[in-house]
């Protein structure tokens, strides 16, 4: 039930079906989702166009900064901005124009085929938590993450039947050298699974190391036409652009590659304390990031992002699954669609330390606002903890687990004649039950939505087990689907070259750790 | 921002000044939500039309049971319903067309008139968890419900910011005999607290002692002129009214006194597998509730209710917070609304065994359900564990905390000048921060929703105090909440007269326990 897309960017042909020969199957992935239920509207027309106004205003008049980057600068220039120094003004209604040139939905490739996920339209695509320095689980507690972690979850992830996507730093692997960890976080996203993944934005020579290692993987001729990394591009919040996240938004963009543009706002910090001041921000930074990024490639693919949460004014703290949160981002949703662009935004948000009932309050909060609001792309759809300090791996399971609810939900309510149980109504009639009728027994493997780690079991038989809470059965399903990782195949040569171009890069620079 | 009402039923005057004076407040309330915010409508107007269609042919070819009930079937036949034995068939067009005396808003009033809810239109009410035999806290673990627990439930709700109503059976006091807890439960909701509350409905016997108790706290005239009770009369779904249930649901009516008539639904068992087959038995089984309530006595307050969940086809068990629970609790909403008549739905359901990640995740989901579907009275709103069997004090302050995000999330999104925060996007720029900017000093106190639960502490913090999860939290909040517990005022001669009815009544009938 996807709406067609209207500039949509993908192609089929032999080299897809090269490389699904090259790969097998062995866990299910579910499709991302399509959604057959309403947007929840928050704003009307007139909030709208009041936003929509007012960030014109704020681009002509106040204008952004694009930091240590001559060559934004000159391109602005000539694109018709006033440039001084680093500030650069738009004229109204020349960035949204720009923006035109960007596709509303997009294929990112998979090396995977049946793995590929379309980005934009009605589509959600679940990727999961990015940047964490910490790790925690139940026997280790809290802890600096490594490379070890991080490949733990990229298979937590390859098994995790509602994740589309592999995301990218899932976890700091702070054991491995600031200049060296992305050739393995990128080994580890191209070698563990065959779902599609991010790439390397904290230099642009690693988002240039990072086309490059998808050049092998995929081939040069085809990453030269298709996208097939999604990678992040963060705005320093309020009205900043800096030369590291520009510098790969270049490499990415020049490559073909899709970027979320994502403004990173803790509201009343980066932002206005309103609702309303904080999206018209949000809609200035995404108009002048999508807008350079259409300067810089005209059709490149790039997702209008909104990493948005509030703060906690006692104290500080960011806090999350809050109610400002989510009108600020179902209000994002609308001013994205009105772009005619996908969006980024939502995910397992949460303050709390522990995977406790704060964590989920918080993140069932998030996801369902997630889903409702019309995101495509949701990053950090499981596993987030502790304000994003943190990767938790029973977090990561039990909000995977969500995930599957988010797809049903999703699917929305078949009124066909089988659905209309009217067969049904007649035979059981006034005072019977449903459990034995003929369309119960037609229809109840799909029915209803299962969770495959929730406790569902009568109170006597929980006790007996030990009267586990969640916590305790996501350390179980954790160990579970480790246990039961299968790495997908590949092509030896393949990996042989991916191999040795880590090497290379490893061996020509020194270890650097920050 | 309510809506007007269009047959509203209120009244104000001295009865309502006299009672202010006889109080004090000495806890702050919430006032009841009034929605800023659209509804999410999940059903395309074709939908809507089939089930609707769907429903008068339930009605009229399959029909309803009025179980030992010879009055019932009298007052549906003299309105024109064919009646066999104790089905009842009710021509195309007749239920909905009795439905429509009943009024589309009410008021309850509460002793303190300032705590009286207006149930209807964009509003929303939250009462507490109703029915658990067990009670669980984290000192005594799970047991039995007792009047002692009871009354601290009642003390809990009056302590609850977010909670406008004090409810009916927050749990049941299992050392009372049956036949005499309707008194002191009565007595706890009339003197522990001074919100509005609930009658009893488990005979008629016990909802006429119930209206003769409020005669006493409130005026006999003031009762017969106004609702000061809203009771919950479930429907023994299939299709199926039984004289338990009718009995009291006659009291009532005839005492002009409000009830919810509410399908008791567990997908599966009680109707078909489906969402559209669910909510046609839902609306077939409250139209034909309501059109009764209405042939009692024409203009009596109902809510159209819905009590719905899916069920886990492997074990049977109930399933809560579950994606189809939340497309049928939306459905209904919609069908109310087209009805005209106030919704009853929603709640903090969960299956989990404790107050964890699961009951959080499950009850997340069905308390966002419940703002989105305009639900105007929220029974359950905090407290439920375990599949309703448990009342839990933790989880109930736990819940009770969420429901002020709810508050905010309902207020919408402001978009005047000061929201708009122009001036403060001018004065900080590209490259500040907000956080001394004018306009947050302005607004920071009314920004941000906050909890007075959660943990927003910086790690260290955290850990140096106890590392305490949401359970400890909680266990602290209730004791904090219990020993701040302050008696709202009361006319002695009305405790008396309360005191000696229930004395009476007591000494009238022998004990039953069963």
């Amino acid at each position: 039930m996807a709406e067609a897309a209207t500039r949509r960017r993908s192609r089929g042909g032999g080299g897809a079906a090269r490389r699904a020969e090259r790969t097998s199957i062995s866990v299910e992935t579910a499709r991302y989702i399509e959604r057959n239920i309403p947007n929840f509207e928050i704003l009307n027309e007139e909030a709208l166009e009041i936003i929509e106004a007012n960030a014109e205003t704020v681009l002509e008049e106040i204008g952004v900064n694009f930091v240590n980057n001559p060559g934004a600068l000159a391109l602005w220039k000539e694109a018709g901005a006033s440039v001084d120094g680093e500030r650069v003004r738009i004229p109204k209604g020349l960035a949204r124009e720009l923006c035109k040139t960007a596709p509303s939905q997009f294929t990112q490739h998979a090396r995977n085929p049946e793995k590929n996920v379309e980005i934009g339209g009605r589509n959600l695509v679940l990727a999961p938590v990015y940047g964490p320095p910490f790790v925690r689980d139940v026997d280790g507690g809290r802890r600096y993450g490594t490379m070890e972690d991080f490949r733990k979850f990229v298979k937590l992830g390859h098994m995790s039947k509602w994740l589309h996507h592999s995301g990218g730093t899932v976890c700091e692997p702070t054991d491995v050298p600031v200049n060296k960890r992305h050739l393995d976080m990128l080994m580890a996203h191209m070698t563990l699974t065959d779902k599609p993944f991010m790439g390397s934005v904290t230099e642009a020579s690693r988002a240039q190391d990072s086309v490059e290692m998808c050049e092998i993987l995929f081939g040069k001729e085809f990453v030269h036409d298709n996208a097939v990394m999604t990678s992040l591009i963060n705005i320093n919040s309020p009205l900043t652009f800096d030369d590291v996240m520009m510098g790969s938004l270049e490499v990415y963009a020049k490559a073909g590659q899709a970027c979320i543009i994502s403004p990173f706002i803790v509201g009343g910090a980066m932002a206005p304390v309103s609702v309303v001041g904080t999206l018209t921000q949000v809609l200035a930074e995404v108009l002048a990031g999508v807008a350079y990024s259409q300067l810089v490639r005209k059709g490149a693919p790039v997702i209008f992002g909104a990493f948005v949460t509030s703060i906690d004014m006692n104290s500080g703290a960011p806090t999350f699954g809050t109610p400002e949160a989510s009108q600020v981002t179902y209000g994002a949703g609308q001013l994205a669609r009105r772009l005619g662009l996908p969006f980024r935004s939502a995910g397992s948000f949460c303050g709390s330390k522990l995977p406790d009932a704060q964590a989920a309050y918080e993140t069932a909060n998030s996801l369902n606002m997630g889903l409702q609001s019309g995101v495509n792309f949701m990053l950090h759809s499981c596993g987030w903890l502790e304000g994003g300090l943190v990767a938790s791996f029973e977090k990561f399971v039990m909000d995977a687990d969500q995930l599957g609810a988010l797809h049903k939900m999703a699917q929305g309510v078949a009124y066909d004649e089988n659905a209309q149980a009217m067969d049904a109504l007649r035979e059981v009639g006034p005072g019977g039950h449903y459990l034995d009728c003929a369309h119960t027994h037609a229809n109840y493997k799909e029915a209803f939505w299962r969770s495959e780690l929730l406790d569902y079991k009568p109170f006597e038989t929980w006790s007996e087990e030990g009267a586990r809470d969640t916590m305790a059965l996501a350390q179980a399903r954790v160990k579970k689907l480790l246990d039961g990782y299968q790495q997908p195949q590949m092509d030896p040569a393949i990996y042989e070259a991916l191999t040795a171009y880590v090497a290379n890069k490893k061996a020509s620079t020194k270890d650097s750790f920050s």
